[in-house]
């Protein structure tokens, strides 16, 4: 029997990295997990026991803090950078190295007005999350957003669609629309504000979630793709995955009691999920 | 064989409730988990399989999003102890109703510097919890707060303890602090102003964990608790529960690299958990 | 202000302990989690900061791992007093260790009909549990059984219920009954054999749960209860947790397709919690 | 501004169905969790609101629960056939349908040694999952499994890897190896027993993880890619995706007791991930 190895690759991943900068006007608190990921030339170890040309992936692991502590962590675009262009010297084999970046937000403590020197709680607002790949090229930088909950009590309705021979859906135009927002985004060039250019693609999307009314999910996901294009000029192309999370209006009338859009069971499964890319066209 | 039965109780968990006020500036928004558990004569239904004495649990649920239309929900407290006054007569055998309450925190969007009337993304800070549980006298009222997650990046350490022979821990004056507070909290009368109450105590909790060298975890939990005494006089007793969250500083020597209390590695397990309660004495 | 501390305790939580013992036949493989928690006076840490009366939790951690090394680990049950003796003994303040433990389960694989010598899958049955806890004179010792998943396809039905205004529910003699069972039972004596114990009391709950007619789950919970203590005598007294895991039958009317107790939405929330105690009585 | 939008698709998640078949001889359980994807022509309900070409997500539930009833499940490769070719004609805009099946392990209870007529407990090994998806042509079918825990007391090393500046792990030639089996394969034609076929492939991926020294998880990968395209002729290829869980050589030294691979410490993060593909040649 013949047979062939594809698609080879390894890494390690949840490398879960704390970095403290103790400046003297106060203590910055960087919360992040990277995974690594390299792939290539490993044909020898996987298909023949010879590890020779592989990196441990506690060597991954080790590296992870070692940089953290060699280099500043500005933005996780650049250290992920950092962390790719080390990788990819890092072993004969290794052709192409991945690294994925999430930072868990702190915001910090107000005491009595003002802002603590060292003591943070839980942030809110959705992950900050880079992904940069390279294989020796231009290096494929992706910066995203996850975990941003956001929910609109109106302006959002669902109606005038397809009916076939299992549809019960009702139609309305009222509804309550609740989203866990997962967004990715690559910039134009490398010249580009990694941080400032996040916050203000996350505030774009907020907007642009609030400020119309919604016919359906698929349409806010363009009107928010399209806004960020707008008001963002380093973005070439944004993507979103966006889960429905349904409230449905809890059925009162069996008590006699009206329900005006007003008590709703929120659920968690099933729920829609509605994806879908919004890039400037050259055209 | 004779036997007994004990500590019979059922009820209805996680029941997920929205409700919608629709207020002419701006709509508001609760959101909230239901937990409602009974207990009192049920022998008949557990030995012999008569039910004529109990109450469904879907209609426990029913009830939770009737009473949330029926009346306001103001504070978790109040609408908690409607629910325990409905349940209590609910049924012949029901002794004891109790009705836990968690509210999931949501933030009104700011869109252009000002609060969107109906737009909200998820807050942080923690949960609001209630528990009511009442047999017909007076009911008894525990408030609390979940998964408040705060972090000190210094102004911690952990020295003098006992060593025996399996301690390896080295001592420090400097280590990072990590915990997600759970506490509960009752108050001395009825006449508390429950939801201004909260934020007092949650205010006076994140201030107290900010405010001092903690030598130990025992000793910021007693602190916090003192605090809260001291702060809010409705307050009779508070007690914590406390993970440890374990911030290890990342051995970077073995690299020639020095780590002066500034690269750490975050773990979720083995951890350590602190807990008691500070009460106001009569002495 | 005079304050008082009350139930100041401590301990470390989810300590993960993997033991292979490498008998000639084949290995042996014990996969335990384990919490310790120590109570007793503990008051000069909380409340001034001195730490000379306090074991590490990171000394409890180590603890674990070499009594482990040191003792074969049997039952959990005579792991766990072993740790609580232990615990006892380590610190001047200590009046009451409690020490949990759960046992994941593991199947050996069978390869060609024949068990090999040390390769293994997870198992299923639920996790084996016990909680050890003591003061220096007779422990207690609880063992249990957690995240037995079951399921019955007939057999169970809820009517005659109570009904009021707010309930919905329609009787029916044929559903699916599903749930997981948390079981925790006491032992008569001390002689026990608790492997064999518990495999018969586990092995009478699947019996019972499956042997009649269930005309609720709290029917169902006393039925076990009953036959664990008619089967096994060394069991004093046995509680149950039982989630109603509801598998609602899918409205299929809508579309002209009769559903006679044949396509089931199996649901995670809310869920009906149905609790209580069955004991010997003396009577 | 000029955009354009791409990859634009939408459907239900997490559709959770129980269909119970009541045969004479014993009751038959099949406990599936759905996902439907829709693609192809949706511009007009994202760009303009127009849902008049759109099936609700809510339609694709009803349309699962209905057509398991008007359909035998007998493997989950069939049902996903018939799911994708009814949704492919479900819409005008409709070009591709995609859906993915994981089917939870039930095994009927043995009572007295003989197999109940209709009582169930969870079962173990993993779950079994299949994605179809067809555009109107030829349709692709992928079997799986998730969930396999796997572990090996000893037979495995890790010895003989690259060592950079970062490198600090020790060579090993025993160790634990344990690792959760992700699956994924392609049959050669259409004419499979998909169910027998299944079991074999789990089977001799057990068999394949169990019967060599392993160098490494790679090298175990590809031995068990190996051995499932020799055992199962209609199998085309193989990917898998195998985390290190690693176990971690507890250091007892420090109390002076010996650890001669006997007490270790399971980590759940970081892990490795060794992934690749194996598949028939034609050279």
């Amino acid at each position: 029997m013949s047979t062939v190895l594809r698609d080879a690759g390894y890494g390690k991943s949840e490398v879960r990295l704390v970095k403290v900068s103790r400046r003297p006007e106060g203590h910055d608190l960087r919360d992040l997990t990277v995974d690594v990921g390299l792939e290539g030339d490993f044909d020898a170890a996987y298909t023949k026991g010879e590890n020779a040309g592989l990196l441990a992936t506690d060597t991954m692991r080790n590296t992870v803090y070692a940089l953290a502590k060699e280099h500043p962590i500005d933005d996780i675009e650049t250290f992920g950078l950092r962390l790719v262009e080390h990788f990819l010297s890092a072993g004969p084999g290794v052709a192409r190295a991945r690294v994925h970046i999430a930072e868990h937000p702190w915001a910090r403590l107000e005491i009595g007005g003002r802002p603590h020197e060292h003591a943070f709680q839980r942030g809110s607002g959705g992950s900050r999350v880079a992904t940069v790949a390279g294989d020796g090229g231009e290096p494929d930088i992706e910066a995203g957003i996850d975990d941003l909950l956001v929910l609109k009590t109106t302006g959002s309705g669902w109606e005038g669609f397809l009916r076939d021979r299992y549809t019960s859906l009702p139609e309305t135009s009222d509804r309550i629309l609740a989203t866990i927002i997962t967004a990715r985004w690559s910039y134009r060039g490398r010249d580009v504000a990694y941080g400032a250019s996040w916050l203000r693609v996350r505030e774009t999307i907020l907007e642009a979630f609030s400020d119309h009314y919604s016919p359906s999910v698929q349409f806010t996901l363009h009107h928010m793709g399209r806004a960020v294009l707008d008001a963002v000029a380093d973005v070439e192309r944004i993507s979103f995955s966006l889960p429905n999370k349904h409230h449905l209006l809890y059925d009162l009338e069996r008590f006699e009691l009206e329900n005006e859009n007003e008590i709703f069971q929120p659920t968690d499964e099933p729920y829609g999920l509605i994806e879908g890319t919004v890039e400037r066209s050259t055209g």
